[in-house]
């Protein structure tokens, strides 16, 4: 069994309000030194030793439903595990 | 200049919808290797120097905006950079 923890980020350059946002309510909070905020996602998948290769299946899953790659990017870690 | 990465996870025991909903998405697709999928937050902050404790800073703001308590557990690393 494999535990991979995937992260996702918007490219550089591109626009992101989620982190405008946050970053706004943290001046109006007082936390003036927070210069910038950018935000992702972070996501852990179980996986189970299988026949395909691990790491192709996962750039798979992550360029066909985890990440929108014209505007994302994304890195994974992998960490074996045992079963739950 | 600090680069401060936070990733946001469900506490274990939550229901984690987005969760669900990828790993169902990924089954249909043939990624049957795929036991379990949580969804989180991922999140880089771009913190000035200041008198404050930079430590003190960061919880504040993941326990006050970036995580809700009740459900939501925090992590975070913080990297020394220069100023872009």
């Amino acid at each position: 069994m494999y535990k991979v923890k995937v992260y996702v980020t918007l490219r550089e350059g591109i626009l992101d309000p989620q982190g405008v946002a946050i970053k706004q309510s943290l001046a109006q909070l007082g936390y003036s030194e927070v210069q910038d905020v950018r935000a992702g996602k972070y996501l852990e998948l179980l996986i189970e030793k299988a026949d395909r290769d691990l790491d192709a299946v996962i750039r798979e899953v992550c360029g066909r439903v985890l990440s929108n790659p014209v505007i994302e990017d994304y890195r994974y870690e992998i960490e074996e595990c045992v079963a739950p």
